[in-house]
C-alpha cells in the first residue's frame, strides 16, 4: 500500500491534535466541561462563517442541515426558488418536493453558473416565494456560485429568505455570511473544517428565526431548530451530540482561528490557481464555467475512463481524488484545495496526473503541469 | 480531579481499541475498505439485536432513529398507540403529534410498567392503529417493560406494527428482536454498545418494509429508510456517515461478539441484582415498579437534594451517575449496569453512596450495602 493522500472534496485529512482528541475516554455532555467546549466551538464557527448570527450544531451529515433549513423555513404548501445545477443543488429541489413545498426551478446544465439577474427576474415573477435555496460551491461540478451577487438579487426583489448550502465551500473560500446577507448557511464538518463527518452547522439570521417562529406546523423534531435554540440558551444540544467529533472540531478550529479566514481564503485561491495553471498546461478542460476556489473538477481526455484513471492514481501514489457523479460519471476527476492540502500536494498531484496521462498514451510535454503550477505559486510569493 | 468513573446510563466508557480506532487518519467512505467495515458492523449488530432483519445505520442520536420509525411507518393522519410513561416514552407521543399522527395514549405514572392485557384491550378498541410504540428500558425511570408480553398482545390483536425504543437497553439486557416479534427496533451507539454517541440503528422487519413501501408520502429525506435500504444494497449509506464512530463501533462489537449475548445479559442481570441488594440494604427505594436489568434508578432519602448528592459523589470519587428528569428532578439517581461497568464498579458505587449517606446524617449500618452486594455476587459465583 502506498501512503494515503486523501485529496477528495471531503472527507479530508484531520489534524493530529483533532485525531488525538477523539481517542480521549468518554465524557458526559451535560457537564460544565463539555458545555465550555461546545461554547468555544460555536464561537469559533461564527468566526469561520463571518457571522454574528446564532450558530447551531447538529449531529448529522450536511444533508441533515439542508433538511433542517427546508422544513423549518418553508411551510408545507409554500413556494421556494431553487437554483438547480449539479447533484447537491438538486438535493434542495428533492427536499422541497419531499416536504410538500413547490420548488420553482432555475435550472442550468451541470457546470454552469447562476446569473443574479435571472434570479431577480424569477423572484419578480414569484413574489410569494418564501426562500431561495442556493449553493456556494457545487461539489459535483466544481462551480463556485456568485453568492454575494445572488443575495443582492434576492434582497432587492421581495421578502424571500436566502439559504445557502456552504457544506463544502465554507471555511475554504470567501463566504461573508452577514455582509452578503445569507439568512441560513449550512456547513458540514468533514470539508474545510478538517473534522471527520458527522456534524453539521447552521447559521440562522434574526429574519430567519422570525420565519421559523411563524411556522408552527413545521414537520421537524430531530431537526427542529427552535429546540436547538432553546437548548443552546442553556449551553446544550437538545439531543445527545456526537461528542468525539465536537472535541475534534474544537482542535481543528484552533488551527483555523490561529491562521485567520483571510489568510485561509487566500491560500485556497492560490492552490486553485496553481492547480488550474497545471491542468491547462496539460491541455485538459475545467468542468466549471465559474470554478470555485475550494476545489477543481477536470474533464479527462476522451477515451480515458475515469474509474480506471483514478484507481491507478490511488494504487500508484495513494492519491485519492473524487470521480464524477450523475451525467459526469467516469468523465471527470475532482480535487479539493482546502484543509491540510498544501502547495506541494497540489504540485505532486499535477505531477502524478501528468505521468499517468503519458502512460495512457496522451501527448503532453513532460514537466509542463508542475512548471505552470510552480510559476503560479512563485509569482504569488514574490508579490 | 479524581479519576473519572462515568456510570451514567449513557454515554458510557468506550474500550481502548475503539478509542484508538477513532484517532486513525481520515479515510473515504466510498471505498472497499470502509464498505467492508460497515458490512462487518451491520453483521455484528444483527447478532446483538438477535435478528435476521435488515439493520440500518444512521448518523444521528437515537432520537433520529425514533423519528425515522415514526415518519416512515405511519402516514400523516394515521393513528398509533403510544405506551407513555417517562421522558423517553413521551418522545414517541411528541413525535406522533409533530408529524400529524393521532397518538392513542396508554399513559401511566412515571415508574409504572405497562400491562400486556391493557395493550390488547386498547388495540381491540383501536383496530385501525398502524403501530404500537413502546420502550424496552425507560432510561428516565429505570423500568424494564415486558416487551415479549406486549408484543404478543400486539400480534394477537390486529395488524399494528410493533416498534420498540431499545436505545439504551439493547445490548445490555435480553431483547430477542425476531423471537419477540419486534417489527422496528431503534438502538443508540452510546449505551451498551460502548461506542460514543452519534450513531443510531434500526432493525426493520419484512412487514415493516411493506408498510414503508406503501407510504409514498412519508415526510422523510435524511431519515428516509428506503434510501438507506437502497444504499445498503451497494454496501453504502445514503449520506456521508460519521466514519470514526463506525470504526469505533467495529472494535466494540468485536468485544461484544467474543463475549456473546447470553453471557452479557447474564452479567447485566447480576450487576443489577447486586446493586439493588445493596440499595435495599441501605433502606433506599427503587424508582421502578419493574426494574430493568440495564440500569437502576433510586429515590434519595427525603431531605437530600439530588444535585448536591451527585455533585459530591463526583467531586469526591469521580463517580458520575445521572440525576432525575422531569417530575423526578433532584429526587433520584440512576446508574447503568452495562458496557465496561463491572462488579467492582457496582460495589464501589454502593460503598460511595453509603459513605455519603452517612455524611449527610442518614443512619445506615456501615458496610451494609457492599455486604449485600458481595453476597449476591458470591452466590451467583457458587451456583
Amino acid at each position: 500500500m502506498p501512503k494515503s493522500r486523501l485529496f477528495t472534496p471531503g472527507p479530508t485529512f484531520v489534524p493530529e491534535a483533532a485525531l488525538s482528541a477523539m481517542s480521549r475516554q468518554a465524557m458526559h455532555h451535560r457537564t460544565p466541561e463539555f458545555r465550555r467546549i461546545l461554547a468555544e466551538v460555536l464561537a469559533g464557527l461564527k468566526e469561520v462563517f463571518v457571522t454574528r448570527n446564532e450558530v447551531l450544531l447538529l449531529s448529522s451529515s450536511g444533508t441533515g442541515a439542508m433538511e433542517a433549513a427546508v422544513v423549518n423555513l418553508v411551510p408545507r404548501g409554500g413556494k421556494a426558488v431553487v437554483l438547480d445545477s449539479g447533484k447537491f443543488a438538486g438535493r434542495w429541489r428533492i427536499l422541497c418536493e419531499t416536504f410538500g413545498i413547490r420548488a420553482v426551478r432555475y435550472e442550468l446544465p451541470w457546470g454552469a453558473a447562476f446569473e443574479p439577474a435571472r434570479v431577480a427576474a424569477l423572484l419578480r415573477e414569484h413574489a410569494d416565494a418564501a426562500a431561495v435555496f442556493a449553493t456556494l460551491m457545487e461539489t459535483s461540478t466544481g462551480v463556485g456560485h456568485d453568492i454575494a451577487g445572488i443575495s443582492r438579487a434576492v434582497k432587492e426583489n421581495g421578502e424571500a429568505l436566502f439559504v445557502v448550502d456552504g457544506i463544502s465551500g465554507v471555511g475554504a473560500m470567501e463566504c461573508r455570511t452577514d455582509e452578503w446577507g445569507i439568512d441560513v448557511l449550512a456547513v458540514g464538518s468533514q470539508k474545510a473544517l478538517m473534522t471527520p463527518p458527522g456534524l453539521a452547522f447552521l447559521a440562522v439570521s434574526p429574519a430567519a428565526w422570525r420565519r421559523i417562529e411563524a411556522n408552527p406546523k413545521r414537520p421537524a423534531f430531530y431537526f427542529d431548530l427552535l429546540a436547538y435554540r432553546e437548548a443552546l440558551s442553556g449551553g446544550d444540544t437538545p439531543y445527545t451530540p456526537a461528542i468525539p467529533l465536537v472535541l475534534a472540531l474544537a482542535e481543528s478550529l484552533k488551527t483555523i482561528r490561529a491562521r485567520g479566514m483571510e489568510a485561509i481564503w487566500a491560500k485556497t485561491r492560490l492552490l486553485a490557481a496553481a492547480f488550474r495553471a497545471g491542468i491547462e498546461a496539460l491541455g485538459l478542460k475545467l468542468a466549471a464555467a465559474r470554478p470555485a476556489d475550494g476545489m477543481t473538477a477536470v474533464f479527462l481526455p476522451e477515451g480515458i475512463d475515469g474509474k480506471t484513471f483514478l484507481d491507478r492514481l490511488e494504487k500508484r501514489f495513494g492519491i485519492k481524488l473524487a470521480g464524477g457523479q450523475g451525467p459526469w460519471k467516469g468523465k471527470i476527476f475532482r480535487m479539493a484545495h482546502f484543509g491540510l492540502i498544501d502547495e506541494l500536494d497540489v504540485l505532486a498531484t499535477l505531477t502524478a496526473v501528468e505521468l499517468l496521462l503519458l502512460e495512457f498514451g496522451i501527448t503532453v510535454k513532460p514537466g509542463a503541469a508542475v512548471a505552470a503550477g510552480i510559476q503560479c505559486i512563485a509569482e504569488s510569493g514574490r508579490s
